[in-house]
């Protein structure tokens, strides 16, 4: 089968995906960094992005928002990629488990309690206040999946992760920049941020490199691939998650998970992907939102939101599982536009 | 392979167990019922068998109690049987998964949330007020589980949960007692809650019956029924998880459920499984803690506490997958121990 629109590594054996053998993991959380203007788009204000994790869950396991009127968008109007990542989980019935990594506030929607706190602002405190708890929780929930289900793909919503990411590689030595859901990087601003982290504090391992300058994701993620063993894990996201690769593979010595997502990420960041080693281990779908009915799903094409909620790759999971093209564009059309009014 | 101390009804085909292929979930919450004088022995104090499910949580998923200073325990100071099951788990390396099913106070370990609220007196009100919520929830549970485990261990806490099984099956025309966690079943006080309930309000079909007069637990099982479609479900518990196959059953029109319990239930209410039918697809433990060092152990021998928690089916899953009754015995003696100071 070729699906011209899904780029597999070659160091990627034979994929196979189906509803009975996946499940999509969402982890969501709040970081600080967040707050800070101008760090991210995932939210109409900075302050909006503590609840963009919250309402994105509700997206996800209720294919509404429930704590605010309308869904997470960014300052120009253009909707989260929750509700993309909803559509194809509805169209193909993949089933989903949301993950508690630190929400401000709790989503009206069921989801795996870890009593994970919200992490800090590297620049200002430790980011990981309770590492081993965060890691803990990852280990369980691992623990619970491994081995009954072929393949684990894990999102995130953690806004302003694309920054912890930047202040956690350049500790490691790595200066390529990270994506964002912006379509100019905010680059001075991380940078700010890591030169802060830095002076606050000086770090001796990765691992201490996520605690201090990281956010949950990270450590939640070292945590879950200490468990799973016999599983996939398919790290659904953009530089965020070529981060967690890269952290797993210093921390726990593996390196064969996947990492699956866009091409507006990798595009933009294909020397991340390159310096890491990743290349060989990604899945690239190559989204094109340029014939949606809705501008504001128009304007993915242009270098807005990018990725996130593990969009894409909920969309190789469908093509690969044998879904169209024009049915996940018009799923996907269709559900953001039960969100206008 | 013959196992002495454990009895397989003769519908059941072969049980394979392993901790590769199965899970304990936990599905615990308070029923207000408990609240009566009398009811339950499942909490030192009626106000206390509120918070019952919640340190029964924390003692399956941590080992110990941290919202409370001692483990729940009857009246007589005899210990809850979550101390049995953790016990097990410990021994076996079986995966566990814990469910709000209405907790009073939320337990200090993961869990999954639902936002089921507690069960109401069905005396004093509709018993399970948000059915809809609740039986969604255990089909989603049952949708993320399904298939991915051959066998499914459903265990509960629910203190008061054999008076509100008395009820419902009144109601539907079986006249049996059930069981309790007291020596001596309180008959009358079950009598005096079913003729304030069907006062109350009269029901139309067995859904309403679990509705008006049953617990979240009831509603929970027919929600996960409708979803677990390739696993096994092995509804451990006694007089309670007997009324639940009989609701599967009439509401679901599913009889391939198993119920496992211990011989203390149902040497105490055999008339009940006999009645429902359920005696050829039920696995009966025959623990005996008479060579336990601690006494409280040894009063499960007369009658005390007789089931909860799971504890007669992990038993029996212990032994199918090849533990000793001596291997058993002493992981449940020495982990009581450490919660004695």
């Amino acid at each position: 089968m070729i699906i011209d629109d899904v780029i597999i590594g070659k160091g990627i054996g034979d994929i196979e995906f189906s509803r009975e053998n996946t499940i999509f993991v969402l982890i969501a959380g709040t970081t600080e960094v967040s707050l800070r203007s101008g760090i991210t788009a995932a939210g109409a204000s900075p302050e909006f992005t503590r609840i963009t994790p919250t309402v994105d869950a509700e997206i996800i396991g209720e294919g509404k928002c429930l704590s605010t009127a309308d869904p997470p968008m960014t300052p120009e109007g253009i909707p989260t990629p929750a509700i993309v990542s909803r559509a194809i989980l509805d169209l193909t019935g993949l089933r989903s488990l949301i993950v508690n990594g630190g929400f401000s506030v709790r989503p009206k929607t069921a989801f795996f309690e870890t009593y994970i706190e919200p992490s800090r602002d590297p620049g200002l405190d430790r980011a990981v206040m309770e590492a081993e708890r965060v890691m803990e929780a990852g280990r369980r929930l691992g623990k619970i999946l491994d081995g009954n289900f072929k393949n684990i793909i894990l999102g995130e919503s953690f806004p302003g992760g694309t920054t912890t990411a930047y202040v956690v590689l350049r500790s490691l030595g790595i200066d390529s920049g990270t994506s964002s859901s912006m379509p100019v990087d905010p680059d001075n601003l991380k940078k700010k941020v890591a030169e802060e982290s830095f002076r606050r504090r000086n770090v001796r391992s990765p691992l201490e490199a996520a605690t201090e300058y990281g956010d949950n994701l990270m450590i939640f993620m070292i945590g879950l691939a200490e468990s799973i063993r016999s599983s996939k894990m398919i790290l659904g996201g953009g530089t965020q998650m070529a981060n967690a690769a890269n952290l797993i593979a210093k921390v726990n010595g593996r390196t064969d998970q996947v990492v699956a997502t866009t091409q507006w990420v990798f595009s933009h960041r294909s020397d991340l992907f390159r310096i890491l080693g990743l290349e060989d281990r990604s899945i690239i779908s190559v989204m094109d939102f340029g014939r949606m009915r809705n501008n504001g799903l128009r304007l993915y094409n242009q270098g807005h939101v990018r990725e996130g909620v593990g969009m894409g790759a909920l969309y190789s999971y469908a093509r690969i599982a044998g879904f169209s093209r024009e049915e996940i564009e018009s799923a996907i059309d269709d559900f953001y536009t039960t969100f206008l009014r």
